[in-house]
């Protein structure tokens, strides 16, 4: 490579993302020679305190700039209901949506032996501590709905073992505005075995 | 969006690179949360930097973090050849193959009435002194083929005006590997045309 070497570093590090190859990490790095001077101090000095600023809320465990997060600061929200997730994106994705107005307690993954996850690895205790001191009248499970999701979702029904507490998970199904050709079986046989009723007015 | 101040302000950035949407932004700008500190680094001091210490050469215009570029200054590269490209990429891309041994000169772009780009808002000027101070006894233009490149190649060759000056341009053709169903016909037409013989030993 005959770039300067400034710039075959900032191709080096594009190429470090995920999904980034030699090819794009040498476009986006030589766009960025074209870019606006604030947009590029913007993006060096968000890029440099992000990890040093963004940390996990201590109760609910997604990003935060603070010690708790937005959501479970703000007094608006109902504090009965939590919603239990995998990632902090969950969250986000959740949050698009606006019409969810409870808590959420993000687990940062799902139980798998396979790939040596075992619960004590998640973030279970720390949910099974605010069922306990909090009080949570309904908890909905919002994973993957793969083995090990619903491994998770089971293994924590279990260890809470309060029949005052409703818990839920998500409804599967055929995806809106999905085409019935490609929908799988197995996710139509559960599409079948839930369904629900129109009514007859 | 409910993700913390600085990774929003990173996700943002990331949008701004050609190419890459909003579930890319904030998939690229996640991962880094989970980057090696070192990574990061060089990453923002990079990014940083890049637009102050990445410069143009003064000779051949290629990019260059000092007055002349490596190639410029590399006593070995043969100084009677100038190869005429539009970015400076392309350089980059012929100093992949590693066969060529002289001396480049970046254009910036084609002539295009089109698109308002005038033969004046390109290196031509730069380039017909380097043919008259130095000592070029070859030039060859590796330019996109299509209108634009074709006047640009024409244009400079009129204003040079020098028979003493070998003048080309490389090869049009069928790409090696390619599957012949999906040649296009002028491709297959200018192929055609410049068929090279086959010696019969």
């Amino acid at each position: 490579m005959k770039y300067p070497e400034t710039l075959n570093n900032l191709i080096d590090c594009f190429k470090h993302l995920p999904g980034i190859g030699e090819k794009t990490a040498e476009r986006l790095a030589l766009s960025l020679l074209d870019a606006d001077d604030s947009m590029i101090n913007l993006f060096s000095t968000s890029l440099a305190n992000v990890k040093q600023k963004v940390k996990r809320c201590s109760k609910c465990h997604s990003y935060s700039e603070k010690e708790l997060c937005e959501i479970c600061e703000n007094e608006d929200r109902n504090k009965n209901i939590i919603c239990v997730v995998e990632t902090p994106k969950d969250v986000v994705s959740l949050e698009k949506i606006g019409s969810y107005k409870g808590l959420y307690h993000v687990l940062d993954g799902l139980i798998s032996p396979m790939t040596g996850k075992n619960p004590e690895d998640l973030n279970i205790n720390s949910l099974l501590d605010r069922v306990k001191k909090e009080n949570i009248k309904e908890i909905i499970f919002v994973l993957t709905p793969n083995i090990e999701g619903e491994t998770t979702s089971l293994y924590i029904t279990k260890k809470i073992n309060n029949d005052n507490i409703i818990i839920s998970k998500i409804a599967h199904g055929v995806p809106l505005g999905a085409n019935m050709d490609y929908v799988d079986s197995l996710t139509l046989e559960m599409a079948l075995e839930n369904r629900t009723r129109i009514s007859n007015s």
